[in-house]
Order: C-alpha cells, then sequence, then structure tokens
C-alpha cells in the first residue's frame, strides 16, 4: 500500500482526551478515530489489526472443532426474559425500541440466543457435542467509557458457546478452550496467563480470566515465574496441559490467596497488574433449563444439556497488546498481528535508482506492507514508521540504491543491517 | 467438514411463513434462521456463503484502489443534524437513547460518518482522491419485513464513499465503481444489469441500479439482449465500458422510456423481473458543503471534494441469487460462492471400502467440502444435497468402491459420470 495515497492519519500531537499509551497511540498511528463516546470507527491500519487477529483465533477455534456462525447484533428482549436476564442486566444494556414498540436490545452477549437456535434445530444425542461461535460487534452501554478500545461501548467479541451431554463431556470442552485461548494468544505473540474467575452475570462455578501483563493493567495479578517459561501450549495432551495451568499459581487481587502464595520460593513469586482479554466459563445447565433445551438420550430420556462460554476481546485485544508492547517512541507490534509487516521508506523520492529498488521491494512484498513515498523529510518518515510499529523497516536512499544497498531496522530491537535488497527481503519474508 | 458434526439443521417441511423461493430455501436448507422480525442469525454454511460474497467484493474492492476500513453499527444522532438528514430520514431509522439520555442510532448508511471523518483526517488536495469501503451490519426498521433476508431489518451491506477534487474525477470514480461492480457480480457467477435510477434519500442527480433477473424480482425490467451476450466488464477501459452500459437500453418499470424502447429491434427486446442488488451515486457537493468538509487546493483557495457513494447488498444478494438460481429439488449456487464446492455422500457408512474413499475424498477437498457421513439412507443424503445446491456431488457406495469408483453429479445440469477417485477430484478442483 502506498501511503501517499491511504487514509493512516498520523498526528504528531498527543490528544489531550487520551490518559493511557495505548489510547494515545492508536489515535497517533491513525489506528482509531473516536466517532461518539467508546465508539470507534477503524480506519484501514486498524482493521488490518482487527483482522489478523481474527485470523489467528478462526484458525484455532476451527482446530479445535468449533464452528462459526454470525447472530444478528440487535435481540429480542423476549429472549432474555426467558432466562430471567432481561430486568437483571441493568444499565449496561442498550434497550431499544422499535417502531412497533416492540423491545429489542443489542446484544451485550448470546447466551439465550445460541440456546434458542440449539432448541429449535438439535433434538438428540446424536448430534451433541458442538461448539459454536461468532465473531461479532457487541454493544455494553458502560457509565463512563474510556481507555479508548480498552473500555469502549461498541466492541468486537468472540463468544463461543460449547454444548455437551454431561459434565464429563463438558469439563473437557472447557479445557480444549483453554488451550485453544494459549496457543492462540502465543500465535498473536504476547503472554497471557490463566486465573481463576468469579463468574459474574454469566453464571456457573468455574471460570478462568486471561491476563496479558502491563503495567496499567486494572487488576493485580500475582503468579509463579513458571508461567514465563517455556511454551505453556506445548503440554503433549489436554488433561496434562490443564492440569499445569491449573496448579501452577496465579491469581488476581480479587483472588489472592496468602497461604498458596507464601509456599512459592521467593525468586519464583511475581507481582504487576493484568489486563482481562478473555474469559472462559462452565455454567452447566443454567440456560438448557430456564430455556428449556432438551435432547433426547439413548433410552429416551430427555437430557439438559450442559453448556460453557467463551470469549476473547478481539477489539480490546488490539489496545492491550499496545499496552504490553510500546516504547517512547511508538507501539511494537508482534510480527503475527503488525498492520503491515514492513515499512518501506524511500527517503529521496524522485531518485531515480532509489524509487527503483523501493517500487521493486514493493511489489515483491506485496499487500503487507506499507510505502512511504511522501515527499517528506527523513525524520519524519523515520518518526512515523517507529510510531506506527511496523517489525521491519526497509530504509533506502540514494547513496545505498547506487549499490544496490538498503538499510534493514528491526523495530523491537532497533538493530540495523546494510543488505542487499535480496538479502533484506528474503529477512522480511523469513 | 462432516455433516455429523456440523449445524446444518436442514428441514423437511416447507416453513409456513415464507412466501418466495429463496426464503423457503434459506430455512429449508438450514443457512439462516429468524431471531426477531427481519433478523436473522446466519448458521454456518449461511455464513460461508457471506463469507465469499465478501472476499470477491473485497478483491475488486481494492482492484479497483478502494481501502477498506470498519465504522461501528451506532452512530450519534448529531451527525445527522449537521447533514439535515436526522429528522428527515423518519420511521425506517432504529433511534435509540442511551444511558445518559443521548441520542443515538443504528446506521441505515455512512455518508455522514465518512465525511466527518475525511474532515478530521485529510486537509490538502495532495490527499485527494480517495476511496473507501467498509462491509457492516446496518439496521433498516422496516414497516413490514418479508421475503426472508431480501427484505430484512438488519442486513450486511458494503458501502464505498468516493472523494475527488473535482467532477471529472468524481465521474471517474462512478465509471470505476461501475467496472467494479459488473466484474464482482459476473465473477459471483450471476447476470446483473445496470438501470438509471432515482436517488432518493441518498441525494444527487446520477445513480445507477443493479439488478439481477429474477421471476420474484420487485421491479419490472426492460432491457436490450444485448446485455446477455458476452462479457460487459471486458471492455478495453474505463470509458469505453461505460459507454457501452450506460447507451445499451435498460430501466425499471419506472424509468422506463418507451420512445427509445420501441427503437430496439423486436427480438432483442427483453421483459423481465429484476432484484436490487447494488446502487451507485454521485451527489457532488451534498455532503462536503452542509458537513463543512474542505481541503486546500493548489492555490490555497478552500475546495469542497466531490462525493459518491456505491452500496452493494451483501445478505441481500445471498437470497437473490437463490431467485434467481433454483429448481423444485432445492438451490443451484454458483461455483464461486457455494457454500461447499462439493459435497461427497457416502451410501453406505460402516463399509469399510466406502468409508476409506470418502475419508479419502474429505481429506483432499480440505475445508470446502461437505462429508454427508450421517447413518441415513441414500433417498434422503440425494434430496438433501441437491436442497442445499453443493456444485458438485461425489456419490461413493460399496458397489463402485470396491472398484476404485465413484459417482460425480454436477447439480446444475444433473449430468452424472462414474469415475475413478483421482479423477473425479481432479474435475471437482479444476
Amino acid at each position: 500500500m502506498r501511503l501517499s495515497q491511504s487514509l493512516i492519519p498520523t498526528l504528531k500531537e498527543t490528544p489531550a482526551e487520551a490518559q493511557i499509551a495505548s489510547h494515545r497511540l492508536m489515535l497517533r498511528a491513525g489506528l482509531v478515530r473516536q466517532m461518539a463516546s467508546g465508539i470507534y470507527a477503524w480506519l484501514p491500519a486498524g482493521l488490518r489489526v482487527l483482522n489478523k487477529i481474527s485470523a489467528i483465533v478462526r484458525e484455532e477455534q476451527a482446530a479445535a472443532g468449533a464452528q462459526e456462525l454470525l447472530m444478528p447484533t440487535i435481540q429480542s428482549a423476549d429472549l432474555w426474559r426467558e432466562s430471567g436476564r432481561y430486568e437483571a442486566y441493568g444499565k449496561e444494556m442498550l434497550r431499544i425500541t422499535d417502531r412497533h414498540e416492540r423491545d429489542l436490545l443489542y446484544g451485550p452477549t448470546n447466551e439465550e440466543m445460541i440456546t434458542s437456535i440449539m432448541r429449535e434445530s438439535v433434538k438428540s444425542y446424536r448430534e451433541l457435542p458442538q461448539n459454536l461461535y461468532h465473531i461479532q460487534w457487541k454493544f455494553r452501554d458502560e457509565v463512563r467509557p474510556r481507555f479508548g478500545v480498552l473500555r469502549g461501548r461498541e466492541f468486537l467479541m468472540k463468544d463461543g458457546y460449547g454444548f455437551d451431554l454431561d459434565y464429563a463431556g463438558a469439563l473437557l470442552t472447557y479445557k480444549k478452550m483453554m488451550l485453544a485461548y494459549m496457543r492462540t494468544f502465543q500465535r498473536i505473540g504476547i503472554t497471557a496467563i490463566p486465573m481463576r474467575a468469579d463468574t459474574g452475570q454469566i453464571g456457573g462455578d468455574l471460570s478462568h480470566e486471561f491476563h496479558i501483563l502491563a503495567p496499567t493493567g486494572e487488576s493485580g495479578v500475582f503468579y509463579d515465574a513458571t508461567f514465563e517459561a517455556g511454551d505453556p501450549a506445548a503440554a503433549a495432551d489436554v488433561e496434562t496441559f490443564y492440569e499445569q495451568m491449573t496448579t501452577i499459581y496465579a491469581a488476581t487481587d480479587e483472588k489472592h490467596d496468602l497461604a498458596a502464595w507464601e509456599k512459592i520460593p521467593d525468586e519464583r513469586r511475581r507481582e504487576g497488574r493484568g489486563i482481562e482479554v478473555g474469559q472462559i466459563f462452565y455454567f452447566g445447565k443454567k440456560y438448557s433449563e430456564s430455556m428449556n433445551f432438551t435432547v433426547t438420550g439413548h433410552d429416551g430420556t430427555k437430557i439438559f444439556p450442559e453448556m460453557g462460554s467463551y470469549g476473547i476481546g478481539v477489539s480490546r485485544l488490539a489496545g492491550a497488546i499496545i499496552e504490553a508492547r510500546h516504547d517512547e517512541a511508538g507501539i511494537i507490534w508482534p510480527d503475527a498481528i503488525a498492520p503491515f509487516r514492513a515499512a518501506i521508506l524511500n527517503l529521496r523520492q524522485g531518485d531515480a535508482a532509489t524509487d527503483k529498488i523501493c517500487n521493486e521491494l514493493h511489489e515483491k512484498l506485496g499487500a503487507d506492507c506499507l510505502y512511504d513515498d511522501r515527499e517528506e523529510r527523513a525524520g519524519a518518515k523515520f518518526a512515523e514508521a517507529d510510531l506506527m510499529g511496523h517489525p521491519w523497516q526497509i530504509i533506502a536512499g540514494p547513496r545505498g540504491a547506487a549499490n544496490g544497498q538498503v538499510e534493514l531496522k528491526r523495530r523491537a530491537t532497533g538493530e540495523r543491517l546494510e543488505l542487499s535488497v535480496a538479502d533484506a527481503l528474503a529477512k522480511v519474508m523469513s
């Protein structure tokens, strides 16, 4: 993509309304713009991040056997009256009346709707287990939206729902989803730690939150350093993995257990702050019973399926990752979800040899690179590339171009190398 | 995908509420379920259709130089007060009040919002032209939602917005978008005809609608048979293409011009019915002036950009295509957007040779095929595959399997061939 022809409106000044780093940087790097309190438009570079996160989520959900569907954003109030949550949900639910005076709402979550779909479609034990998810915009009418996309009102969530015939099946689904989540976060390029959590509005008695470590996190977190080492998702099987994840100590301040904490050797105790980016729940028959969803078992008896729900905050993740990965100069995107894998900085637009090299690089790297072809001074191009946080910068100027050389900069380390065009390409694409 | 493990709830009976073929078939084939009046959930097979249509739209938009972004579904009423459309829009606009008593609305279209984004971001003539689009859910509170997704309330639309410095630029953008749309419909596998149209709510004085021919279409259409022949999008350049598209006769009954019609030779006159699946508008400075969006020109003067908007009804297309392509037995999907390119029908689940062949086919064809591995009689499997409209059916039974043979059926023609597994695969994948 040519920057001169793109809507990537970077800002030199820090917007006054932004209190935290990710909010400031998302505005400054031209990723999002606020359209109303807690409601954002995702500009082209920001949308690329959302899409890359979503693609990884989808691949790991498919690998875990989950099916994707797409439920609407607007729901009927009657569905929520069935489960008893319509009155209980309170002011965070955006309630709407249509032209025929029917009560609607903008869905904050979809337990009721997916249960109604399954109730209508699935009749026999032979059709279970099933695990269904969608990636859809949700709305929660936060009393005080803040921190940009971290606590917005309209937000993109992956929410999944498991239906099993019995407790053992539902627990296995829960474990598989925890593993899928850890693999998802690992592929995105961040460390997330699962922590025992309260179940709140959703219900049930087993839940874990996934926290990214970042100094601005909303929760205090306490964990065993074992989480920082190695590859938690590499465990041989799901049972071993779950056993490890739930026996190594990790807790938010709400659930912190001093007695257990003090049993961990001093040098392995870690305290910090975390941003919640996902949560999983097992809640059994809460919705199948209240909404009367049964399937016929082997012997003809009626079975209320056992359910769980599984959420990842897709738009929130974009902000949380920036909280965890930035410096004074800007964002430091992980390779897997950067809007562009590489930027090409042309330091002398109009110089034939430099233009030629840049055009060649742009063509070879394709849509996943951003070509800064503007007539701007070098300093501005460096600063914007650092701000936007491209994992690689390929810097081309007339001196190097005369010898077919470019400079390759790695954003995360600051490392710079003089390389031939072919070697630079090979490194960026590897 | 294994049908035994999928949420594809086909129906044997025709749902009473469905009046037209596409609505009946989308329910019967397990593509969608109604969640509230005019509001649908897209089940896994239906979502695959939406995604395939969207992917083609995206590729053709990118090829035409348009950038993708993603605007929110909820908008501030203040934005619409600026253009004067908040009061004018009437009851089709879903109006919402949030917990702080602020007026919001569920966006039915995005002219105001994209203009406000551009106004904030683009200051100089050097940054234009730009063409931006998103694919996002919209809401129009139809007084009487009907015909399934053809006239729903929550619907998926691609809407794009062009910003140019002058009339000539805006007209060129309009022509390029018409060409991109014709290429899009052609790749989807349907014939769409552009017809001069009124501009309605959007404003302006140049507009074309794109109609798919189908007997249940809402509009009467009159056109020259030249549209049925050849490849309209193959014109050498955009100017020639536009010249052709706008001189060959085509009109809806509202715009029908008897004098022009009678000049067409009898044998080339075609009358039918059409379903509108897209519309494009040139409306000049209507929004840039009312919302005060200017850029600075070469000479320092202020320029109000010239705008157009460009819509494709993505969810509506799914229904419209079925109206145009079905028979007594079910849907006849075009190859490019079928939920699954092929179905594998195992006529003797449990027979070792048949299972082996089916598993091999399933593995080789990957995620874009549906394996009917249920323990059902052959007749039920045939009927469901015809209903779902997979372009290819690969039918495996014990007799053929013993010789490594399968039967390959082409849904559109009914043609059947006995082939080796390798030859069947080659044909399906070609």
